[in-house]
C-alpha cells in the first residue's frame, strides 16, 4: 500500500466515554496537539455494536467516524472479533474454546473464541458485512485492523479435532503415509482409523507439529473468513491485523502474505537492565522480521506511551526513550507510530496501562509532551515522500522459521533446558547489528535467495522439502551459507535424516554429524580463531570430516581437536558449519571476516561505539544511542553527538 | 463479654480416646497440673455426634462436659461444621464445593463445604439446635466456638453463582449500573442478562472484587445461620469463632461485629530467622488488629506448644519462647492463651503437630513444663481484675483494609511483583512499635476517627464511599493524615478517579498524582530528610504540586527533584503524602517527628534497644526482649534486665 | 536362573525398519561386531502384532526370531502391554486411566493403562498366550521381558476404586477396624459405608498409604495375569520385567519375589557434576538394592550408549565411561549389559536417545567402538563360569523400604522440606562403600537377618508388624542395630506409637524419644566424636535417656548436652541410636569403629583414595576410579594404576 504520511495515532475507545461529552471534546482537541492523523477504533466493540443478538447500534461509531474526519484524521477500523460479547457465549456456548481435558471454557477474557465454530464465523461475517457496507463511502475509512492480536492457541472441541483430522487426511491421503511420517511404530502408536487421532499426545512429536501448523493455518483461515465481506464491499481499503511478539503459535511469515501491510505491537522491557542495548537489539530484530516479511514498510500498530500493567514490572519510560524507540521503528522500516492507548480506561484489566491521556485528564504531563515531540518529528519526516516508500535491500539473510521453532520446542534432545532458538537467531543478528549491517529475517521457505550474499541458518533443525535444492543452488551461484549445530536434523515431518546430517547436504558442507552432543554447564569448550580465544556452550555437534577445511579446533581436554568451524567450497560459493553455540563476541569477529570476503559494508566506515546503532533507509541515515553514555561520532567529516537515549537523523533537512 | 480470669486451655479431642480410659484419666490430671481452666471441645466431632443421618450420640460429650465441670474447668463448645461427615457428602454431594471448571470436589479435607447448600445449612441448624438445647443448663458451658477457621474460598456451584447474581442485582439494581461500575465496555464485556455473569473472569476486576466481597459476606451469613439456634436457646452464652492469619478472603473487620468476642489462631515462624524481632513485630500487628476490631480484649484461641507439622520447617520452641509469646499476647490485649492441641493425635494429618501432652504421654517433657509456667503466670495475672477488662486507647490508627487488599491483589499495576500490601502496613506499624507507641489497626470504614491524632493510610488504593468526607472532617478538626503512593486511586467499584488522585482530596493534600510509577529493581532513588540519607524502592507516584510544602526531593538522577514527602495544611490539621515506598528506618524518623508535633508519647521515655518491645495495658506495663542479646533498661529509676526471649511485667505484684 | 554367558544386547525395534531391508541387514552384521548375544524385542509392538482387533501379524516377529537364531543370538521376548494400541483405546475407552478429578485420559503416551480393566487384562492374556504358544519351541526364545517399566501410578476409575474398597474390606474386615487404623475420628473423617471411601484425601494419611500399597500390589497382580499363559505354555522360560530407578510407587522388594531374575534400567547423570564419584555411589547403591532383592545375580536391562533425550541435560559419555559403568554393574552382581537402544528411531519421542547404531548408520562412531570394547570384555569375563553364578554375602544390611518411604512422603512433620529418605539411606551406604565393604539393601520385612552382623535402620519411621520381635532376636544373638531419628515412630497403619519411640523398643535402645525436632537451616548443631568435630542438620530427636551410654553430646548452645549417639547393650548385641542427621564424614568414622568391633573388613587393607571403588565377586576383584585423577594402588604387593574413569579386574587372567 502507499503511505502519504507517517502515521501517528492510538487505539481509541470512544465508546467508553459516551456519557462524558466533555471528555470526548477534549480528546479531539488533544489529538490535534499531538498531531495524530489516525485512530484505531472499534477494536473490542462488539457488545456496543450489537447489544443483543440482531440489535445493532452503529450510531456512536457513525459519530466517531464523522468527528475523526472533521478533525482531520483517518480511521483504522477494527473488526470486533477479538472479544465475543457475553450474550453470544451465553446463547451459543460453542463459540468458547474447549481445553485438553474436554472442558469448555466459561465466557471471559478475550482472544479465546473457537475458530471452527460455525456460529462465530457466521456472526463475524455478518458483523463485518455491516461494517464494510456502512462505511464503504465514508471519507475517514482508511484501513482495516482485523480482529486483534490473533493467536494459535488450540481449542480441543469435537469440531476442531474433526477439522484437524480432515486436514491430516488431505495432507497424508492414507493412514499408512501418516503412520510413516509420524513414525508411529515407536511406542505402538499406529493409527488404524482417522478418528483415533486426538492431538494431545506429546510423545508423537510429528502429530504435535502438525497440530501447531493446523492451528496456525486455522487462524489464517479464520482471518480469511473475516475479510471476505471487507474485500467484497470495500476492495480498495487496505487490510492489516496486528501481529505480536512472535511467540503465539502463529507462522507470521505465512500470515504476512495475506495482509496488505504488516503491522505489529511492540512492548520491550525498557529500563529493567543495566542499559537499553540488549532490548534495543531484540526490538530491532523484531522490526526487521516484520520488514522482511513483505520487504515493504510496516506499521508499528501498538507501543506504550510509558509503562504497562501486565508484566511483573514495567518502568515508566525515561526521558528520550519514547522518541528513541520511535526513531528506531522508523529506521527499520515502520511507517507509523501508534500507541495503546489514547486515553486510560477508568476500569477493567488495563486501566493502569499508560496512555497518551492519563487519568489526570490533561495535556500537562510528561507523557503527553513526549508524544507531542514524536508527532512533530513524524510530521517533519513526512515531507520526504521517498522515505515513506523505501526500505533498503539486505545482503545478509538470517533464517528464523516459526515451524522450525515448534519442531525444536517439541523435540526431546540431549539438552532440553537451554534450547533458546529465538535467542540464538538474535545472537547471530547481533553480530551484524553491531557492525551497522542490515539483515533480513526470512523463513525456511528460502524465497528470493538471489537477493543475498550470505545466508545464515542458526539451528535450522528442520528442513522443509526442497531445502537441499535451494541451498545448493544458492551456493552453486557463489553464495555463502553458514549453518550451525542441529541444522538439517529432521525433514518436514520431523523424521531424522539418515546417512548423516545436515540432511542431504553432507557433500556441500564436507562434513557429517556423527552425534548431537552437549557442552554441560560449567564445562569448558575453548578454542582460538584468528588468535583470539573463545568458549562454546550448551550444544556441540560431533562431526566427521569429509573434506572440509577446519578453521578452528577445540583446545579443552574434553573436546580436544574436535572441529569448531568448518568451511567447504561448493560450486562458486562456500558452506560453513559452526559445530557449537557461541556468543556474539565470536560471531561478530567471524561474520566480520565473511563480510569482508563478500564485500558487504555498512554505510558507516568506523567501528560503532558500544550501544550505538545505525540504520539506513534510502538516503536517510539514523544514528541512535541505546547506551548509558554520551558518544561522539565522526561521520563523513561531521561530528555527531549522541547523548544517552539520543538520536540523530541525517538527510531530512 | 466479661472475663473473670485469664483463660488457659487447648483444643481437646476427647472423642479420639474413648477406648483408652487410662489416657482420659491422665488428661484431667494433667490439665490441673498446667492450671487449665478451659478446653475447646467438639471442634471436628460431627461424625461422632451424628454417626449416620439422624443417629445421634451425645453421650461421650455429656461425659466430657461433666468431667470438665468436675475438674474445675469450663467448656468452649464448638459447633462441628468445620468438617462435614462422610455419610453426608455421600448422601448429599451438594454439600461439597465445585471448582472453577465445574467439577465437584470429592469428600475429604475440611473447611470445604458449600455455603449455599440448603442441606448443609439445615443440618447445621439441626445440630446446633441439639447442642444448644442439650447443654443450655450445663454449668460447664462457657462459650461457643462456632465452626473452625472459616474462610472465604469460593464454591462455583450453580447455587452459589445464582446467589451471587441475586446479590449483584440487589446491589446494582440494573445491569446498566453494573456495566458502568465494572466498566464492561472495555474488552466487550457488557452483560445483557444477569445469567451471563460467571465469576471466573479475572479481567473484570470489579466483578472479582464483588465476588470476594460476596464470598466473605456469604461466610458471615453462613455463620449467622449457625448461631441462630444458639442465640435462641442459650442467649447468654457468648459466641466467638476463631479467626486466622488474615489472608483467607474474609473481611474480619466486618465479621468481628458479629461475634461477642474476637478470637484468633496465631502461628508465627519462630526461630527460622536471625532473631525473633521481625516475627515479633508481625505478631504484635496481628494482635493489635484483633484488639482494634472491637477495641476490647480478645482471645488467643490457638497457638502451638512447640512445633508444627504443616509448614516447610517449624522449629520446636526454644527456652523462653512459649512464655514470651504468651506475655506478648496478653500485653496486646488477649485474655487467653490456648493451644492447639491438648494431646497429640495418634493418626491423621496433624499427628506431629505438637501438643501439651506428647505421644510419649507423660508430664515429664520440656513442653509440658513450659505450658505449666504459662499457667502459673496467668493465674497470677488473674488477680488483677482491672487488667482483664482493660485495653488502652491509641492516638494513632493505621488503616489495613481487607477489601482494599483484594482490590490491590486483583489490579494490574505498572509493578505487580512486589505489591506486598500487608507488609507495607506492618512497615508503618513498625515505626511506632519501635518507639513503644501503641497503634490501632482499623478498616477503611474509618469509624470513630475522633479517637485519633494521627491517621495513616498506607497504599489505601480504594476509597469506599464517604472516604473524602471522613478524612476532610478529621483533618478539619486538627487531625494529621498520612497517605502514600497509590492512595485514593479507585472508588469502591474499582473505577479510577479522574481529575487527579488522591481521589477528590487533591485540595486537601495540595498535590495531584500525574502517574503511578515504578522504581525498578536495583535502581537508586535517594533522598535526604533532616540530614539523613534514605533510598526508596518499588513504587513512586509522580506528582504535580498544587500548593503543598515539599519536605524532601529525590537526588538520584532518574528521579531528580521529584517530591518524596509533601505536607499541606488543611483546616486545623495536616495532610502528608509519601510518594514512594520506604523502609521502617525512614518511617521511624518521619513518624517520630509527627509524634513530637502531636504530643504523642510512649510510657517509656528512653530509646528502646533493638528487639525490645514495651506495651501498656492499664496500669500494667510489659517489657519484652525478642532480640538475641540480654539488655538492661532503666525504667523510672529501676533497672530491668531482660535476657534474650525474656520479659518483665511491672504492676502486678 | 543359570547364566551361561554374560549377556550383551539391546532393545531392538526391528519392526520400525521393515521397509528397509538394507538397514536390517546391517543390523545383524553390526550385532556380531559388538559381540551381542541377546536382543530385547517386541517391547512396544502391540500395534504391529495385532493391527486391529483380532487381526494378527506375527510374520515379522517370526523372521526376527529366526534371524537372531541364525546370527547366534537369543531373544529376550517382551510382552507388548507397555503401550496399548490406539484401536483398543478407541473401541474400549476403559483401558485408559481416569484422573483424580474423574476425567478419563485420552489415548497417548505409554505405561498408562488401567490395571483393573477387564478388557485390557483379557487382551493381554490373549496376546501373551499367542506369543507363548507360537514361540514355545523356538530355539531363540531365551527369556521373557514382561511389559516394560511398570509403575504404581493410580487410576481413579470406578472399577479401580471399587477394587480398592474390596482390598480394604479384605484387609480390615470391619469399618470399625479401618476407622481405628486410619484414626478417622480426627477431622470427622469416620466412614460408615465402604462406598464413602475415595482415595484422594491427603489428610487421611493411612488411607493414602493403603492406596499406594494397593496400587503397587495391583501392578504385581496385573503382572501375574500377564505371566499366567507364559508359565502355562513355556514353563521353562525365565521371566523378568525391567525395574526402574526406584521412585515409581512400586514395592520392588515385593515385586522381586515374583520374577525369576531381577533386571533394571539404569540412567545416572554422568558428567554433570564435578566428578563421577557421587553418581557412582548412587548407582552402586541401586545395583546392590537389586542384587539384594534375590541375593542373586541380576541383569542390567537398559542403560544408554551415550546421551539421553528426556532430561534437562544429558551429556554424551566421555572416554571410558561406558566401560567403567559396565564394569561397575558386573562388579555389583549384574550378569548383563544391555542398552536402550540398538538403533536410533527416525521419529517419535526418543529419536535422540543415543543408540549403539546412530542415525548416521555406520559402525564408525565413538559410541560403536565403546560398545564393542564392552562386548569384548564380557566375552572375556564369560570364561569364568563361577563368576557368573556368584554374588558375595554381606555382613552389613541397610534397610531401605519402599512402604516406609511412602509413609514418610505422606507424613506432615515438623520439617517437610528436606525429608530425603532415599538420600539418607545412600549416605549410610556411602560410609561402607568408601571403606570397600559390601552392604545388602533390604526391606523392612527383615528377612534372613542372621546373615548379618550389623543392621542399619536409617529413618525407619514405620515398623511393620513383627519388627520389634525380629530386631530383638537379632540383637539378642549378638547383632548390632543402628537406628536414627524418626525410627519406629508409627506402626504399619501409620499410627504413632505411644509410650515412647522407637516403638516398643525403648528398652532395647535404652532411650525414649520425647519429641521429633528440627535443626533449622543455618543453625549450628555441633558435636565431637573421637576427638573430631561434626555438625548435624535438618532433624533431631530430643530423647530421654533410660539407661543408654551417651557416646557424644551436642556442644552448640541451642542443643547443649543433648545426646547425639547412644549405645545400649541388649542380650549379646548392641543397639545404637543416632538422634540427628549427619553426613557421610561422620558416618564413615562411626561405622569404621563398628566394623572394627564386629570384625568386618574389606578385601583390601588400605585406605581407598577418593573416588576409588573396590568390589569383590567370588575370586574376582574389581578396582574402579570414578575420580578425576589418576591413582596408584598397592594391592597385595602389586601396583595398580587407575586413570580417571579407568578400572582394573583382578582374577580373570
Amino acid at each position: 500500500m502507499v503511505f502519504e504520511n507517517f502515521l501517528h495515532g492510538a487505539d481509541y475507545n470512544y465508546e467508553q466515554w459516551l456519557d462524558r461529552s466533555d471528555i470526548l471534546e477534549k480528546d479531539f482537541f488533544y489529538m490535534k496537539e499531538v498531531k495524530a492523523n489516525v485512530m484505531s477504533i472499534g477494536i473490542f466493540s462488539w457488545a456496543m455494536l450489537e447489544t443483543d443478538e440482531g440489535q445493532y447500534n452503529f450510531k456512536w461509531l457513525d459519530n466517531l467516524m464523522d468527528r475523526l474526519q472533521a478533525n482531520g484524521q483517518k480511521a483504522i477500523l477494527a473488526t470486533p472479533s477479538g472479544s465475543k460479547p457475553a450474550w453470544m457465549s451465553y446463547k451459543y456456548p460453542e463459540v468458547c474454546r474447549v481445553d485438553e481435558k474436554g472442558i469448555r471454557e466459561k465466557h471471559g477474557g478475550r482472544h479465546n473464541h473457537c475458530r471452527t465454530s460455525i456460529v462465530y464465523r457466521e456472526k463475524c461475517r455478518e458483523m463485518n458485512t455491516l461494517l464494510a457496507k456502512r462505511y464503504a463511502k465514508h471519507p475517514a475509512l482508511f484501513m482495516y485492523h482485523v480482529s486483534n492480536e490473533y493467536n494459535g492457541v488450540p481449542c480441543f472441541c469435537d469440531n476442531c479435532v474433526a477439522e484437524f483430522r480432515s486436514w491430516l487426511e488431505h495432507k497424508y491421503k492414507t493412514l499408512d503415509n501418516l503412520n510413516k511420517a509420524w513414525w508411529t511404530t515407536f511406542w505402538s502408536h499406529r493409527f488404524t482409523d482417522w478418528n483415533q487421532i486426538f492431538p494431545n499426545d506429546g510423545s508423537i512429536q510429528g502429530m504435535i507439529l502438525d497440530w501447531r501448523r493446523f492451528n496456525s493455518e486455522l487462524t489464517i483461515n479464520f482471518f480469511n473468513n473475516e475479510i471476505e465481506p471487507l474485500r467484497k464491499y470495500t476492495p480498495n481499503i487496505p487490510i492489516t491485523t496486528n501481529f505480536q511478539f512472535p511467540d503465539v503459535w502463529l507462522d507470521y511469515h505465512m500470515f504476512a502474505k495475506k495482509v496488505d501491510v504488516v503491522s505489529w505491537d511492540s512492548y520491550p522491557d525498557w529500563h529493567l537492565y543495566d542499559s537499553e542495548i540488549e532490548e534495543g537489539i531484540k526490538t530491532a530484530f523484531m522490526h526487521d522480521l516484520y520488514r522482511s516479511a513483505k520487504k515493504q514498510p510496516f506499521m508499528l500498530m501498538e507501543c506504550t506511551p510509558s509503562s504497562l500493567n501486565w508484566k511483573p514490572q514495567a518502568r515508566q519510560k525515561k526521558e528520550g526513550m519514547t522518541e528513541l524507540a520511535s526513531v528506531q521503528a522508523i529506521a527499520h522500516g515502520s511507517n507509523s507510530i501508534q500507541y495503546f492507548q489514547w486515553r486510560q480506561s477508568r476500569g477493567g484489566e488495563e486501566k493502569f496501562h499508560s496512555a497518551v491521556v492519563s487519568h489526570i485528564g490533561t495535556d500537562n504531563t510528561r507523557i503527553f509532551k513526549d508524544i507531542t515531540k514524536v508527532g512533530c518529528l513524524l510530521e517533519k519526516l513526512s515531507v520526504n515522500k521517498k522515505l515513506l516508500s523505501t526500505v533498503d535491500k539486505s545482503d545478509v539473510a538470517i533464517v528464523y522459521d516459526f515451524q522450525n521453532g515448534w519442531a525444536i520446542d517439541g523435540a526431546g534432545l540431549p539438552r532440553n533446558n537451554r534450547k533458546n532458538y529465538q535467542a540464538e537467531c538474535i545472537e547471530h543478528y547481533k553480530a551484524f547489528y553491531k557492525k551497522g549491517i542490515q539483515c533480513d529475517i526470512i523463513s525456511a521457505e528460502l524465497e528470493n535467495l538471489s537477493d543475498y550474499k550470505i545466508l545464515i541458518l542458526p539451528m535450522l533443525y528442520m528442513f522443509p522439502d526442497g531445502t537441499e535444492q535451494k541451498l545448493k543452488a544458492f551456493v552453486e551461484k557463489g553464495g555463502t551459507v553458514v549453518a550451525t549445530y542441529l541444522t538439517g536434523t529432521v525433514d518436514s515431518t520431523d523424521l531424522c535424516f539418515l546417512d548423516g546430517t545436515p540432511g542431504n547436504l553432507t557433500d556441500m558442507f564436507g562434513i557429517k554429524v556423527e552425534q548431537n552432543g552437549v557442552i554441560a554447564d560449567n564445562e569448558k569448550a575453548e578454542f582460538q580463531y584468528n588468535g583470539k580465544k573463545y568458549n562454546s556452550v550448551d550444544y556441540i555437534d560431533i562431526i566427521q570430516n569429509a573434506g572440509a577445511q577446519v578453521l578452528s579446533k577445540f583446545e579443552s581436554p574434553d573436546f580436544l581437536d574436535m572441529p569448531v568451524i568448518t568451511k567447504n567450497k561448493a560450486g562458486n560459493g562456500y558452506a560453513y558449519y559452526l559445530t557449537s553455540r557461541n556468543n556474539s563476541d565470536f560471531l561478530k569477529d567471524f561474520y566480520a571476516e565473511l563480510c569482508k570476503e563478500n564485500n558487504i559494508k555498512s554505510f558507516v566506515n568506523f567501528e560503532l561505539p558500544d550501544g550505538v546503532s545505525v540504520q539506513k533507509r534510502g538516503d536517510v541515515k539514523f544514528f541512535m544511542n541505546f547506551g548509558n553514555k554520551e558518544v561522539s561520532l565522526n561521520y563523513e567529516g561531521k561530528e555527531i553527538n549522541l547523548k544517552s537515549l539520543g538520536y540523530y537523523i541525517e538527510g531530512i533537512d
